[in-house]
């Protein structure tokens, strides 16, 4: 499970979730234990403050204070790949500097997503600018595409662009859009180019066209599964061991997904304050949470401990 | 054209833009400048850090600096009306708070959006905390919906229940939706309440039901034909005023807004800081320039000095 810097950040990508106190304060040390369990359940790369990880509902200065808690609690940075990417520029210069300077494998960018049908042009500034501001040759820099929520999407041309004046810092891109067609025609457009497909569905598509695994944000009440399926991909149980995912994926899928996760962590833990999601997202009512613990239970899932 | 707190804002509200140094930082001299301009040329209330003023392309702290360096620069605190509403709950209540503790007159606040498909209920939260938490009886929160580029909308419900929980903090909405049934079935819906359309094309029909101004970005060059319109909507002459108002404002409908606006502050001044916009957002090119300064010539505009 080693993570070697050269070739990338490879494996298990666990978008982590975000754990909210009474007060909705993002709270630290359960987010430093949450991390540490993931790193012991197959998780490779702590996606921190990414959607799952409600980052967007998080200031600037509590993303900063929630990445030095993770570090003193001693999640090793190599582990670590931020979302620092912001509707503001100087917002996202500041995470991206935060996050080379506290030796993280790479960060994770969403382009600016306030204003809508803005030119790729607009966007490839936006990234220039972090990248001459952060002026720093350790940056490895993930694109974020995630365009059914930002509504701001990451073109091909866009792509091309950015590798060919950063090759050294653009190095690959989480593709969240759900659209396999985007993640295959990225992965044969960019040979080399660390293209990850949002969710576990498609990381053996992805593994048997060069890619070097997959985000899950299911991952979060374990991802062992999908760490198996990752190391033995050439293996003749492949395809099975990918249904097999695939079916615990299909039930979240019919849930506000943020929600159930953390309603699973929760009833796991015992820890109410797992419950809690920052407005505008809502946490789950009586009837959402038996309804999904029922499905889950049909399914044969627990938590592992 | 005193504005009177206790009868809600009224009048000709422009939602200002915001200059940028050739760093990209923001420029609070220059903001300064074009602020007490706009209250010199029909401007009633300055709506800043809005849309118009790219307040989701600056920092917390940036917008901060800026209106504590209006304040020091002379503009009346009662003439405010800034944009504090942030993808962040942390980040809106924050800059609400400075904006009620500077003694602005309102605060104009976006719903959070980041996440798409939100419930109402989610929105409803949001407000909720930020009213809560501010908790300062002199907070008059205007609510902003501007669902083409939010992608989240604020709906009739959402105001009634707004209203009802907090009739005396929920005093308006800016309506960008450019949608004039919605802006009229929210005037019919709730009488009293400071509904106020995005720009001047609506500002007779708004009026004749019991509005009280509107929003104009094209104020930005000037507010006067608009601000006698307001003052003299009740005159036999206010259907020609709204026609020749809405002739100019459909020149800048042709282009980009911001950036149209900015060159013509800049042929204006000679001052080429105006041409600045942060990415993702781009300045005219030269034929863009020289396109919309044909057209306006051809309009027989030119911007008082």
């Amino acid at each position: 499970m080693a993570v070697i810097r050269s070739q990338g950040l490879a494996g298990v990508f666990v978008p982590v979730l975000t754990p909210f106190d009474s007060q909705l304060n993002p709270e630290p040390k359960r987010l430093v234990a949450h991390c540490r369990w993931l790193l012991a359940h197959g998780c490779n790369v702590l996606a921190v403050f990414g959607t799952t990880g409600e980052a967007n509902s998080l200031s600037v200065t509590e993303r900063e204070m929630l990445l030095e808690a993770l570090l003193r609690g001693g999640v090793e940075p190599e582990r670590l790949l931020p979302g620092t990417g912001c509707s503001a520029l100087s917002d996202s210069v500041r995470l991206t500097a935060h996050a080379v300077k506290c030796g993280c494998a790479g960060a994770l960018v969403l382009p600016p997503f306030y204003y809508k049908d803005v030119a790729d042009e607009g966007l490839y500034r936006n990234y220039v600018e972090i990248i001459e501001r952060v002026a720093d040759p350790r940056l490895q820099l993930y694109l974020y595409h995630i365009p059914q929520v930002t509504k701001v999407g990451i073109s091909l041309k866009l792509i091309e662009r950015l590798l060919k004046a950063y090759p050294r810092i653009v190095v690959g891109m989480k593709d969240s859009s759900g659209d396999w067609d985007n993640t295959k025609a990225t992965l044969d457009a960019f040979p080399g180019f660390n293209v990850l497909p949002g969710n576990e569905r498609a990381l053996l598509a992805a593994m048997r066209m060069g890619g070097k695994g997959c985000f899950t944000a299911t991952g979060n009440i374990g991802a062992g599964g999908i760490h198996r399926l990752y190391e033995c991909w050439t293996s003749t149980e492949a395809d099975r061991m990918q249904e097999k995912v695939n079916k615990l994926h299909g039930v979240f899928q019919k849930y506000p997904m943020i929600a159930a996760l953390k309603q699973v962590v929760a009833d796991h833990s015992g820890d109410a304050v797992w419950l809690n999601l920052r407005p505008p997202l809502l946490g789950f009512d009586a009837h959402q949470a038996a309804s999904l613990r029922q499905e889950l239970e049909l399914h044969g899932f627990s938590m592992p401990d």
